[in-house]
C-alpha cells in the first residue's frame, strides 16, 4: 500500500467545497490514476463556525493558514484563499520552504509573485501547480506548459475574463448600454459589486501576464502590460463591427514583436468568423499561434465552483502521480527579463468613430489628416443624420466609421489630434484595435 | 550533467523529418524544460538511399525497426511508420519489453493493440504516448489523461477528420456534390487516392475509440464502433440544414447512457451557434461535456507534419522529464470491458428528407406513421415543386423535411418502413442524427 498524499485546503468558499467533494467522490478514480490515494487530513478557512454544506469529519482543523502550510501531516497545501499578499503568501511559501507542494487558484498572487514562489519550489523539490488561475477548467497552463514544449509560441490571446464577455454579449445581442448590461450582469452574480476589476481590464491582465510567460519564457510581469477596460465601447460600435464583418470582445493579448513583447488588455474587434469571435456569454477561450502549425484554440468554463475545483484536483493528481514540472515551464533562471514594446509603436488595423460635423468636406478633412500620417483606410462610411443628402448640414454630427490598415498606434494618435484641431468633429474619437486571426 | 534521453526514429517521412528538425532547432529549450537533453542517435527508414532533407550526421542508421528497438544505446522508439501492425506491432513491443519508452502517431495501432501495448508499458515501466495519434498538436489525449482527471467525462465529441471537413464545408459554401467536393480534395492532397478510410468514418472510428477509452475508463473497442460516412450526403442535406438552424458535421461521439456506452461516427447535424458547428475545412475540434461542468472545446489541427510533430516531440519531452502516467489514464487492470449501448435504441433527434409523391394527404399519411410510433415532430416541411399548389400533381416528387424531437432509432426505422409500404414516397429516405449541444 502507497502512503497517500495528505492534503490540506486553506479556504473553504465554493471552491474550497468542491475540491473537497471531489477528492472524496472521485477518490477510487483518483487513486487508480495517480497511483496513490489523495486524501484531505486538515483544513483552515476564516470561520470555523460557519455553516458549510461539507463533511468535514476525520479532518483536522488548523488555526490558521500559516499553520496548516507548517503542519508536518501535510504534504500538499491547497490554497484556495485568493488575494495577492498575506496570508495566502506567507502560508504558501512557508509550505514550499519545507519541500511541501502547493496547488493554488490565485492569478493575482501569481502575477505577483509567481516567479518567486517557482524558485523556492525548484530550490525545495516541490511541485508549484496553478491550472485553475487561468481560464479554470481550460486546461491552458497545461497545454502551454507541456502539451506545447516543443513548439515556439508566436503569439496567445484570449478570451480571460466572463464578466466582460457576457456585458459584450448582452450589449451586442439587445443593443443595449454598457451601464445597462452591468446591472443585469451584477443582479444575476456574474459582476461584482465593485465591477472595476473586472470590466477594467485588470483581471484579465493578470491572467494574461502569466500566459505571456508560460508561451514565451519571461518572468511573469502585470506591469509591463497595458490596459483599456470595455466601460467606453457604446452600442454602436458593436452595430458598426457587426456591419464590418466583426465582432468586439475584451481579449488579453501577448505577443513577440521585433520590437520586444506586447502584452495589452483592450477591447478588440476580431473577424466574425474567427474561433474566438463564436465565443459568447461567460464562456472563456484562449488561442495560442505556435511557430509553423495553424492556431490552437481552447473554449470553456474560465470560472464556478466546480470548474475550478476541477483543474485544482486534476493539479493534485499530477503531484499525487509525482510528476515535477518547472512552475512556468523552465526553470526560473532560464526565464528572461520580459522585453517590452512600447505600445506607441503597436501595429495593427484600427477601427475608428468619430462624430463629424455634417459639413461638405469633412470626410476629405479627415482623410487627408491620416494620409498625411500614411495611414492606409480600408474603407470609411459617412452616415448622415437622415440618411440622404446633408439637408440641415452642420446642425447634427454625424458618425463616421474608418477602418484602416495596419499602421502604428502613435500615427493614429497624431492623425486623430489633428482632426481635432481642424475642428471637424465633436467629442472623444473611438479607437478600437482590430486583431486579425 | 544528466545524461540524454537518447532517441531513435522509426520512418522519415514528413512528421520523422519535421521530429529530427525541432529536436535539432529547439535542443536547447527542449533541455531547460526537461531538465536533461534529448538526442536522436539512431533512425532507420524503407530506403536509406532517399534524398531527404535532414541531417543524419552522426545518427546511427539500424538495419530495420526491430533492430532500432533493440539498440540498447535507444532510451525512446519513436514509431512513425504507421500501420496496425507489423512492422510498427513488433518493434513497439520489443522496445517496451526491454523497458524502453515509446512516443507513437499510429491510431490504427493503438486502436488495435492499444491496452496491450499499455499493459507491456506498465509491466516494464517505460512510457507510452500518443498524443499524435487523435488531433495531433491539440492536446485532447493530455487533457481527457491529466486537465481532467478528476472529472467524470459523460461526453466525448468532435469532428476527428479534416478531409471529411474540408469536403462538408466546400459543399456548404459552393452547393457542390460530395463527388465533385471529394475530387477537388484529392487534387489537393487532402485526400487520398482511395479516399475510404476517411470518408467512410474509419479513420474517425479510430480515433474516437482511443478517446472513449480516456474518457471513461474503458478498454479501447474499435469494434464497438458503429460508422457511417459522409457519401450519402447532398448538398440539398446542407440547404436544408442550414434552414434550419444547423450544420452538418461528421461526428465521433463517445457518450455514456443508462444502456452502456455508445459510440458512433456518423453524420450529424448540429446546432449552427455550437462551438463544433463553426470548425470548418481542415480544422478539428473535440468537445468535452465533463460532469457537472460547461463543455470544453479544443480546435485545431488535426494534421499536418509540423503540428503532428509538435505533439510528438511534446510527448518526448514528457518522458525526459521523467513523467509516466497510464497510457490510458489508469492501469490497465483497472480498464472496464466496454458495454456497447444498441444503436437501434438511440435516443436522439432526426432529420428526415423524404421524397414524396405530391399528392394531396401525402404529409398526413407521414405524420400518422411517425405518430404511430409515438415520434413527435419538432417541424415538417413540404416544398411543393413550383413553390405553389400541387399545380400537376403526384408527376414531380417533393422533398418533405422533418425534424423530430428525441425519440428511439428504431422507431424511426418502422415508421419509415411503414411510409415506403405506404407508396407515398420514392427512392430512400435520408437520415441525419442531430447532436444537441
Amino acid at each position: 500500500m502507497v502512503a497517500p498524499l495528505k492534503v490540506g485546503i486553506a479556504g473553504l468558499g465554493t471552491v474550497g467545497a468542491e475540491v473537497l467533494r471531489l477528492i472524496e467522490s472521485r477518490g477510487r478514480v483518483l487513486t487508480a490514476r495517480s497511483g496513490r490515494p489523495v486524501r484531505v487530513v486538515a483544513v483552515t478557512a476564516r470561520s470555523k463556525a460557519k455553516k458549510r454544506d461539507v463533511d468535514l469529519d476525520g479532518i483536522a482543523w488548523a488555526r490558521d493558514p500559516q499553520a496548516l502550510a507548517e503542519n508536518p501531516d501535510v504534504d500538499c497545501l491547497v490554497e484556495l484563499m485568493g488575494g495577492a499578499g498575506d496570508p495566502a503568501l506567507s502560508a504558501i511559501e512557508a509550505a514550499l520552504k519545507s519541500g511541501k507542494s502547493v496547488v493554488t487558484a490565485n492569478k493575482a498572487l501569481i502575477a505577483k509573485h509567481g516567479v518567486r514562489l517557482a524558485q523556492a519550489a525548484e530550490k525545495h523539490g516541490g511541485a508549484f501547480n496553478y491550472e485553475a488561475a487561468v481560464g479554470a477548467a481550460i486546461p491552458i497552463v497545461k497545454t502551454l506548459r507541456e502539451g506545447l514544449a516543443a513548439t515556439g509560441i508566436d503569439r496567445v490571446y484570449g478570451i480571460l475574463n466572463g464578466t466582460c464577455n457576457y456585458i459584450l454579449t448582452r450589449m451586442e445581442r439587445e443593443g443595449l448600454s454598457f451601464a445597462e448590461c452591468l446591472k443585469d450582469a451584477q443582479r444575476l452574480g456574474y459582476a461584482e459589486a465593485d465591477p472595476s476589476f473586472d470590466v477594467d481590464g485588470h483581471d484579465t491582465a493578470q491572467k494574461l501576464a502569466i500566459l505571456a510567460s508560460l508561451a514565451f519564457g519571461t518572468k511573469v510581469a502585470q506591469s509591463a502590460v497595458h490596459v483599456e477596460g470595455i466601460s467606453s465601447i457604446a452600442p454602436e460600435d458593436l452595430r458598426a463591427a457587426a456591419d464590418l464583418g466583426y465582432r468586439v470582445k475584451l481579449l488579453g493579448v501577448a505577443v513577440k514583436t521585433a520590437k520586444g513583447i506586447e502584452q495589452r488588455v483592450h477591447p478588440t474587434m476580431v473577424p466574425k468568423s474567427s474561433s474566438i469571435a463564436q465565443v459568447m456569454d461567460v464562456t472563456n477561450a484562449v488561442t495560442i499561434d505556435g511557430e509553423g502549425i495553424p492556431p490552437i484554440t481552447l473554449v470553456g468554463p474560465g470560472a464556478g465552483g466546480a470548474a475550478t475545483a476541477s483543474a485544482v484536483v486534476a493539479d493534485i493528481a499530477d503531484i499525487a502521480r509525482g510528476v515535477r514540472v518547472h512552475p512556468f515551464g523552465r526553470p526560473v533562471d532560464r526565464l528572461a527579463q520580459i522585453e517590452k514594446a512600447p505600445m506607441e509603436r503597436h501595429e495593427g488595423g484600427y477601427y475608428i468613430r468619430l462624430m463629424a460635423r455634417d459639413l461638405p468636406g469633412t470626410a476629405a478633412t479627415i482623410a487627408t489628416r491620416l494620409a498625411e500620417q500614411k495611414i492606409s483606410i480600408e474603407s470609411i462610411v459617412q452616415r448622415h443624420a437622415n440618411g440622404g443628402e446633408p439637408a440641415r448640414a452642420g446642425k447634427t454630427p454625424v458618425p463616421v466609421l474608418l477602418i484602416t490598415y495596419a499602421t502604428h498606434e502613435d500615427a493614429v494618435y497624431r492623425a486623430l489630434q489633428a482632426v481635432q484641431r481642424d475642428k471637424v468633429i465633436t467629442g472623444r474619437p473611438q479607437v478600437i484595435r482590430i486583431e486579425k486571426n
